[in-house]
């Protein structure tokens, strides 16, 4: 199989030079996108192939256009690539924003689905780890759209993590069935006549203390959620920090809780949940963060590997079929 | 001043009882309302005037015909003597839906406002507090509510804490000034040409860590962003609490930083910051949470008092006049 990496777009290229450099895998050919500065960083490898592209895709840059307006910068050249058979799944921690409106204009929607989500796993307070979508990659949504990201979602989990029958639950503000507004009353029946394992409504306060598999948002009020958890875990890492570092004492208290601190920055450390994955895609497209480190491109390769060994996108992409 | 307080709907009845029987404060009388058992707990006391009812309002009463169904209960009781200018403050913790709705039907809405929001003050990372609505008294919302909340936060604001020129925000996907879905977007142009110190968008990752006075949000995403805020907390507090728990010299690091903790506990202990308020409404209601204790319960009383001497509510009523 072969992987397009984007050499561009993440804040410390070193890690993901390294990754490339380090890289052995024989199944695997990597196919890596970037500046001629970027690519004289990379050693020569038979597994590792080379693109040269001549520009650079930036935050500032209208993502609607730039599919048209940077034709051969690293993003698009490789989305082109993916769309012509070149590559399997591609990577790219540039900005979101103009990687999922690329990827929809270059590699194209899955007939049926209007408008694909983003999603990703994540942790709960237990080991369980569940499907996030949509996380803005849709902030006009339409409950069909929600219940194609339900389907979506369940094929992904299904696939990925052989699990039988995944049980999907709609975020919302109570659990209670006559919960939300319009949108989320509508979208409540609509998954509950049609997903085979909806279990109603998951009510916010439980987002990492639930055990569900698939849970579903519109993208407004995904973002808002996941952008707040990631918010309020920073605010209470970095109290934590300070209780620790405030005079003698408490550093040593920090020393004897030392291997418990581990762990817990472990259970919530994102890199190893791999990237988020525009669902309702033709094709796999993996986004990782922009501050991704070497250990977090690694994964979202793992990611790739197992997206495409488990032919998880040809799944999906039968969601049509019955159209 | 007169404040109605209602002894049923919270959890621990023993709170508010202590919290009444406990009261001296020669400038306010307490109204509380309860069931026959509820004020046989009620000691007798110059300032505490007790009303016997005989109905009481359950979480799973229809919110919107509570006010018409149950007339004799403490909740409805209560709020009909707001309106009839026997209390000028009410507080309870019973069904937020119920004591909303009812509200709304009973005292009404300042006219130009079409629906009454709920705001809360929350706490940042510093010591910095802010005015956090709508938390989901209007989940089908428009452009005009939200603008109704700035105008009606400010006031809030400048008068409860003295604040000059309070500092308004929109809640968003992100910070630049064209982020969000349509709602977002009309909300961000009219807050733009109509509320002075409108600061833009505050991207919900800093929910936390910011210096605005009043972030404005829809009441769907509003409460999502409330409950994730508090479910993460809920989280981490968990885990840090079995971290220490774990072993013997886990046990020993928690002592040393005890203090430490504790102020910790302290900065997102919510039952400082009184209870919620509906503003739009001509009357100010107080709801405390249904967990609430003693403490909480006295601040919320420490709020009434300063809502009522700092003509709040009459400093709102003043915006229906240039209608």
């Amino acid at each position: 199989m072969k992987i397009g990496i984007d050499l561009l777009g993440i804040d410390k290229k070193e890690e993901i030079y390294n990754f490339v450099n380090n890289f052995n895998d024989e199944n695997v050919k990597l196919v890596v996108y970037g500046l001629d500065e970027d690519l004289l960083k990379i050693y020569d490898n038979t597994n590792v192939f080379k693109e040269l592209c001549t520009e650079e895709v930036y935050m500032e840059d209208d993502a609607a256009r730039v599919h048209r307006r940077k034709k051969d910068s690293s993003m698009i050249r490789m989305l082109e690539d993916l769309k012509n058979d070149k590559l399997d799944v591609t990577i790219s921690g540039g900005s979101t924003g103009a990687y999922m409106a690329s990827s929809l204009f270059v590699v194209g929607r899955i007939p049926g689905i209007a408008k694909p989500g983003l999603a990703t796993m994540l942790p709960t307070i237990t080991n369980h780890k569940f499907l996030f979508t949509d996380l803005g990659a849709n902030v006009e949504t339409k409950s069909e759209d929600l219940l194609n990201y339900s389907k979506l979602g369940r094929i992904y989990i299904e696939n990925m993590f052989n699990v039988a029958n995944p049980k999907t639950v709609l975020l919302n503000i109570g659990h209670e069935d006559t919960k939300g507004n319009k949108l989320y009353k509508e979208t409540f029946k609509l998954l509950k006549e049609n997903i085979v394992g909806f279990e109603g409504n998951l009510e916010a306060r439980n987002i990492l203390n639930h055990t569900s598999d698939v849970v579903i948002a519109d993208g407004f009020t995904g973002n808002m959620v996941l952008k707040t958890i990631e918010g309020t875990a920073l605010t209470f890492g970095k109290l934590i920090k300070e209780l620790f570092l405030k005079n003698i004492l408490s550093k040593i208290s920090a020393l004897l809780v030392k291997n418990g601190i581990k762990s817990f920055k472990r259970k919530f450390d994102y890199s190893e949940y791999g990237g988020a994955v525009l669902i309702g895609l033709k094709k796999p497209v993996i986004k990782i963060h922009g501050s991704a480190n070497e250990k977090a491109v690694y994964y979202a390769v793992e990611q790739a590997k197992q997206i495409y060994n488990n032919k998880v996108y040809e799944k999906m992409n039968e969601l049509s079929e019955g159209e």
